[in-house]
């Protein structure tokens, strides 16, 4: 059996485009049902200003909230030296920053250029090794950008190669408009894989052109052993608004499963879990499987 | 450029189970504006009884009503020998038969057993091959079975090889619950392949479990270079209500110009096609790649 590692970013990434308010409790509800179906790794939230992500404004209470259980790791998004510490404060012992392997993006997005957002991250880093906690690198736009188009593979390698010498475990790369087709998203990992080992790079696809299962197919060919996936599909494309965002947890673990890789989760439960949220925010999932599965339950 | 061909299915395995009446102008309009959008291959209706498929009881109009264009091929379904003489008297050039890779399958859904369906086939291949007419081989559940579960890639090769010999000139391989990820799917495309030339091969994948473009991509490794698809994801899944059927052609010709592969096929106006289709069926499409470019569009 080949281990896999799911991450699970719903809670985080997901819900934090959400425009309703979800309440504390309903988020730790998810992260328990989640770790009651074997999820080992939950995004659980973010340290960003309350100003910038209303929907996050609960970090704190979230932090103290979560179902302590051994080998569920709660990794959390701290964009910048403020947020660090009150990650850790609040008990975070792994942490996640974030770049865009595109300028435009990063310009758009995070006020700075790609270098400079980088160089933000250094005091984290430093921190974060004094205090023994684990720090991921996000890159976002691995293939394509909302702004200019088609990103070079040589861009996304860079910024890895980057994050890495900063001390980052592992890279996840983000297909952030979900444009990436198994061609585009092996030249990427190739071009990456040629300055960080595979066995630390992550993939995070989206599915808003329906391509997320099978990049997530094609990048487990190619030897990536780790693969972000949102509950339910959770989170939408805020690029295009309707369309699909992050690729369904549910999706990504029957095609493992199929593939006959382990990653300790029970599917009929993960399909519970995303049942569970999708009626708490009143929407249909966006997991093909789940709706299969829910389906053939009521049958 | 590797050249692909895309079988649409939609017309005919799509709207044979729609509920709500769909009237023969709707029909033939959506069979114009696919193949404006340069689809070269749409199969148009099926010469099965009115009293078991209603839907489909507009057959003779529907060829009448086609759009002659050079080049543009309207294969049909032609179940029986009183199916075959209808469709040739109506114009069709081209005939597809159906048999099933599971011996449950084949028993509730054709009342006989897989040898006797494919015997019964024998004075159509026989009539055909008088007429002129060229025939395709339609094999369902080649992965899994709705009544018994996984099916032997053995029983798919055996099947194959029948048809191949009575003269199909293409076998279509149907995951018809879905259930196929790109093990079981490469698995059972090796068994096939050692009775029936890879070129002769056609994928037609079901997408309940959202696997439909991972197989798809995973079919086009292998070598087969001909998928069904359904405009818009027209279909669902008799076996699950309410769950996703054939995979949409939006998607597969999405992943296939990813790939570099040529169809022919203008995704602008294939996107034009479902949306049209769905909003006359009043329903929301199936295919993301069309959601997420309507909702560009909108923006």
């Amino acid at each position: 059996m080949t281990a896999v590692r799911i991450i699970e970013v719903g809670p985080r990434d997901g819900l934090q485009n959400e425009k309703q308010v979800v309440t504390t409790a309903t988020k730790l509800g998810l992260i328990e049902r989640l770790a009651a179906a074997g999820v080992r790794h939950i995004e659980a939230t973010s340290f960003v200003s309350p100003k910038w992500v209303p929907q996050m404004a609960d970090h704190a209470e979230i932090m103290a909230g979560l179902p302590k259980l051994p080998g569920v790791h709660y990794p959390v998004l701290a964009p910048n030296m403020k947020g660090y510490e009150g990650a850790v404060a609040a008990g975070a012992k792994e942490v996640a920053v974030f770049a865009a392997a595109s300028e435009s993006f990063s310009q758009k997005n995070i006020n700075c250029s790609i270098a400079e957002s980088i160089a933000r991250f250094e005091p984290i880093f430093a921190a974060a090794r004094g205090d023994g906690v684990q720090v991921r690198g996000y890159i976002s736009c691995v293939i394509g950008c909302p702004y200019e188009g088609p990103v070079a593979p040589a861009a996304v390698a860079d910024v890895a190669q980057r994050l890495l010498e900063l001390g980052s475990y592992e890279i996840s790369l983000g297909d952030t408009i979900g444009t990436g087709t198994p061609a585009t998203v092996l030249r990427m990992l190739e071009a990456v894989a040629a300055k960080v080992p595979t066995g630390q790079l992550a993939g995070h696809y989206h599915d808003t052109y329906g391509m997320g299962v099978a990049n997530v197919h094609a990048s487990y060919q190619f030897g990536l052993r780790v693969f972000d996936s949102s509950i339910a599909g959770l989170g939408g494309c805020p690029y295009a608004k309707g369309a699909t965002g992050n690729v369904a947890t549910e999706d990504v673990l029957y095609l493992l499963q199929g593939l006959g890789a382990e990653t300790g989760i029970d599917l009929d439960k993960l399909v519970d879990a995303g049942a569970w949220i999708s009626e708490a925010l009143g929407r249909p999932t966006q997991s093909r499987v789940a709706r299969a599965l829910l389906a053939k339950r009521a049958a």
